[in-house]
């Protein structure tokens, strides 16, 4: 798609300009990203892209808005799911988490840096912290049914094990293989590094 | 000392203008931060700042400096005892970047957020990718001990186990008790959510 903006050969849409605008702020930060940045980048005027989407906050509205909805539907999906005692719960919760991350790494890369400097961020911000509200009672409903250790405060262990899924978007360049991913940190997360009997 | 700086009061020297630059740089970030910002939160003038500290560079990099110097050192002490096995060095090197992670919470945090946008950015990155290395040559070490998992990939058991220790920077707000910290999250590190037997 970069390739193509660069030459500027005509096909942009909504979603193709916010695939690449999720990337400009990522790299050089959404407050030092202008439209212009982004009419540069795609190729195209600065007038073109107010046809295809009507501000620069629209753009991180809709970013943050994919990242929030895949994270909490998968979180809705292993809540719907009736058969799962509770520490399944919390595997599934991490694994998912996970893919998510992977399968939409711009987009959660772009939620994790927001820091609520405008009203867009702030309602972004609320509904990260609902996310790891949800995560942080799955944690303890697995606690209190004596499935998981209960030697270390729930929410510390939410915490450090979502902690250790979001570092993720530290390193992590493209989705590769979410499932594989999604089992090292699940392992890890909940057998640790030492090997039991 | 930010209360004494607002009032105006004298008694800053160069180590209170690093505290106050560091809280300003990851409060509003580096960049975006001046050294009339600095003066202003001082309650002193510039003049006065460039009496104390020769640039905001200089500032950045005595942070990182303190951050890196921290990090660093624990790993040689770690590295020094000689009777610790394979994986008791690498406890003891998950347990000692945790407190020094909390015992110099405002710098390692700036040190986390650099991505690199000048030579000073880009020295510290190398630092820091050096001492990355280290931990995982113990992870790698341990596991060719067989004294823990061999099932994950050494580098991906390192990136996920310090990004847990790095995410701590992400809500930690003081030092509190950073021992209990340490061992909170070197069991988890070593012995998972799971109840073994």
């Amino acid at each position: 798609m970069a390739e193509r903006a660069r030459r500027g050969r005509p096909g942009h849409d909504q979603a193709s300009v916010l695939r690449v605008a999720i990337e400009l702020f990522n790299k050089q930060g959404y407050d030092a990203t202008s439209v212009g940045d982004l009419a540069r980048e795609l190729g195209l005027t600065k007038s073109a892209i107010y046809h295809h989407v009507p501000s620069k906050e629209h753009l991180l509205e809709r970013a943050l808005d994919e990242a929030l909805g895949e994270l909490s539907s998968a979180l809705d999906a292993v809540r719907a799911e009736a058969s799962y005692s509770p520490d399944e719960r919390l595997r599934e919760a991490v694994r998912s988490s996970v893919v998510v991350l992977a399968q939409h790494l711009p987009a959660v890369t772009l939620l994790l840096r927001v820091r609520g400097n405008t009203p867009t961020e702030q309602d972004a911000l609320a509904r990260r912290r609902d996310i790891d509200q949800r995560l942080a009672e799955m944690v303890q409903e697995a606690a209190g049914a004596g499935a998981i250790r209960d030697d270390i405060d729930p929410h510390l262990i939410s915490r450090l094990i979502f902690g250790m899924v979001n570092s993720l978007t530290e390193w992590l360049r493209d989705e590769g293989d979410a499932d594989v991913l999604a089992d090292a940190v699940t392992t890890l997360a909940f057998d640790g590094l030492s090997r039991h009997r």
